[in-house]
């Protein structure tokens, strides 16, 4: 059997645009209640069980025989080990893009995460400390989406941040150790590694066990029990979001080869069947050669199957009316990844509001964000870059506000503060706003 | 009956400390799984039938009838009038309050809120660019606990950030309007605010109805259905927090009059019977004193039987061996508000690792700082201070990561890109990395 894809070609002046673009693009993450209910009942017996539950689960999801989990933990050696066996291309691969992602992340603290302050006119100091998490626990999934550079882009930053301990859980179904994943591990200086999975992982994370120590935050991907029990937990300890299906969405004025573009929509699409590639183009000839490209090249690909059903099912090739358009369809998506595939990109960057990362101009191919250009390339998926990030030191840093109130600041605040608080009814509040004025109250 | 308030006294070098201390800590955020169902068929409901809804649970749990939800909408000129109404010493305050927290919230996102980038060696520019959420909701809890400075603390931080739209849902049982509230939303510039309230409200917000518009982010306190709603739309759009009852430690070396430190203590109580207050100091007659000024003044106070039910229940007078077990006691706790009533404040900060605020010195009374030092007073509680921030500017803001690579920085990172892709099996970002190297692949 020959495949094809063919994403779904829209043009936004035909009169069923809307519909047929809503319906193309709508996802949603409906929650299973069976799963909900199994991991509820995971968590709570974690929580009582500690140890014994984590070493029960695992021998019954993982396949995995433990005598403790303290014999599920990989040692530094191991990791170092696995670095070490690698071959050299991969070696210095793996440390490049560590470099990289360190250098951008130590720009973005400088840029945005210290520490600051300031004194008003009588003296009273306002500011915010900014301190990062004691102890963060990363998720890397195991078996077929084990990504090494997920261990370096959720590692490195919170250990630049300056995260005290960084505990990674990779579920080895059957033992199986994915060589670089350990290797990464040992690249980007993570503290310990437990080969746990699962909600088991996640909630040993949360409640801490006897052997796997209780975490501040959770972050990193994973399926539907990992996300559920993310959700959960969140509270007890912080969580970074709970992604969707990846999403790539490539605005092009035609300026670049039509391959590239076709290779960037496949890069997404070979994630998963749920993956979105969209395409939007003022140029129907141009989405004519794109498609062409497809043609020409999918055969080629090893992942051929999953490509296809992801184009086929949720991609699409939109011919807009002119770029402004394409930009204003673009902020309606807020897609993860967002190329601009323009020989003048720093034209439409400016009207573009929402988005995880913005990829300009056509050397800027989406895979090069993924492993080495320095941004984390943990970013917001369905919709959530309205509202959210893309994962970074910020995410391992927290804020205490600094409020030094001179004496003489407390005449002028204490009067304001007084009367708010009468006003709220709280008069003990108001009262010690009083006590701090001169003559007492 | 003659109330009287006994915080539990301990101190660390008792045997049985550790058990009472972590008891009295102790407080679960243990979910209601009828709320759950109703907030559960509530959001659904309003997701299918809007404004209709949204109109019949008003009245339901209102006690409010309406003919449509746009007859619910306070206009700017009712906002405007409540505030000229007003007596001149609330308006004067809550224009001065407003003034102070605007100032500290332009400080906040001069230091750690604006778009930065800079170039590597071979030309290639990576940065984050900052921007405003469109539009956001604001909870304001009406009835007994209707607080005008949270209008401010909500509302201002979202203007300072660039916020397009700010709305406003404040419930008013039986239509009884606080008219300080009102006030305080013409002060904090609220763009368009409606009488709605309970899941219904949130669920409007999130989903958007007919006459509701729907919101990026959701922040603001509320009751337990509040609290399970926001929740639960979580991820369809962004929320701040889920807060639990309120907090204040106070570390003290005997150094402030007794008498401000247990009204500090009573601010904090005064709010609900499980707010918690918590005293720790090295001196056992300073806290015998502290003790007395509470017998002394809880008869004073006209919210004596919340004030006591707190300290008896939840509040704790705690001799510690020093200052420095007194901070380390603090890091374990992570409090929403911690004061510092010490000469010499500036040489503990340094130990304090957790807190939403920290208030140095005498003079800093946590009232001052709940309503017109400037800093925020939404604060993260229930320990997740180890992990979150107060609400700031940063949260009414996201961040797109930039990248233009250039076409020398193309051929090193497509190198590093391609081996790193074919190590993950991803074949198709490894040839979109080698198209762009020179002579292509």
């Amino acid at each position: 059997m020959t495949l094809s894809a063919r994403p779904l070609r829209l043009t936004t002046d035909q009169a069923d645009f809307e519909p047929r673009f809503r319906e193309r693009l709508h996802w949603s993450a409906d929650t299973d209640a069976e799963v909900e209910q199994r991991v509820a009942a995971i968590l709570a017996d974690v929580q009582k069980r500690g140890d014994a539950a984590v070493l029960e689960y695992t021998r019954r999801f993982d396949g995995l025989d433990a005598a403790s989990v303290g014999a599920l933990e990989l040692t530094p050696a191991e990791l170092k080990a696995a670095f070490e066996a690698l071959p050299a291309d991969q070696r210095e691969a793996l440390q490049a893009a560590a470099a990289r992602v360190r250098s951008y992340h130590e720009a973005q603290r400088r840029a945005s995460g210290e520490s600051w302050s300031y004194r008003d006119a009588d003296g009273t100091l306002l500011g915010q400390k900014v301190t990062p998490l004691d102890r963060v626990g990363i998720y890397v999934p195991g078996g077929k989406a084990a990504y090494p550079s997920s261990v370096l882009m959720n590692a490195i930053p919170a250990h630049v941040a300056g995260v005290g301990e960084i505990i990674m859980v990779v579920p080895t179904p059957r033992g199986e150790k994915n060589p670089l994943v350990l290797a990464a591990a040992h690249v980007a200086g993570v503290s310990r590694a437990f080969t746990l999975g699962g909600a088991q992982a996640v909630a040993a994370l949360a409640y801490g066990t006897a052997t796997v120590p209780r975490v501040d935050k959770i972050t990193g991907p994973g399926n539907a029990y990992v996300a559920s029990a993310k959700r959960r937990v969140f509270g007890q300890v912080g969580i970074d979001m709970i992604a969707g299906p990846s999403e790539i969405l490539v605005l092009a004025d035609g300026s670049t080869p039509a391959d590239w573009v076709a290779m960037d929509l496949f890069s997404q699409a070979e994630h998963d069947e749920l993956a979105q590639s969209v395409l939007l183009c003022p140029d129907a000839s141009y989405l004519d050669r794109v498609q062409a490209e497809i043609d020409r090249l999918l055969p080629q690909m090893p992942r051929a199957a999953i490509i296809a059903a992801s184009l086929n099912g949720r991609g699409a090739l939109i011919q807009t009316r002119n770029m402004e358009e394409a930009c204003a369809i673009s902020n309606r998506i807020a897609p993860e990844h967002l190329e601009i595939a323009s020989s003048e990109p720093g034209r439409w960057e400016p009207l573009l509001r929402h988005a995880g990362a913005i990829f300009l101009g056509s050397y800027t191919s989406e895979s090069l964000g993924d492993y080495c250009a320095g941004p984390n390339h943990v970013l917001p998926t369905s919709s959530t870059a309205r509202f959210s990030s893309p994962l970074g030191v910020y995410d391992f840093q927290k804020r205490s506000s600094l409020i030094e109130v001179s004496e003489s600041g407390a005449q002028t605040l204490g009067r304001i503060a007084s009367v708010l608080a009468h006003g709220e009814g709280l008069q003990a509040h108001a009262r010690a706003a009083e006590m701090r004025l001169k003559g007492g109250a």
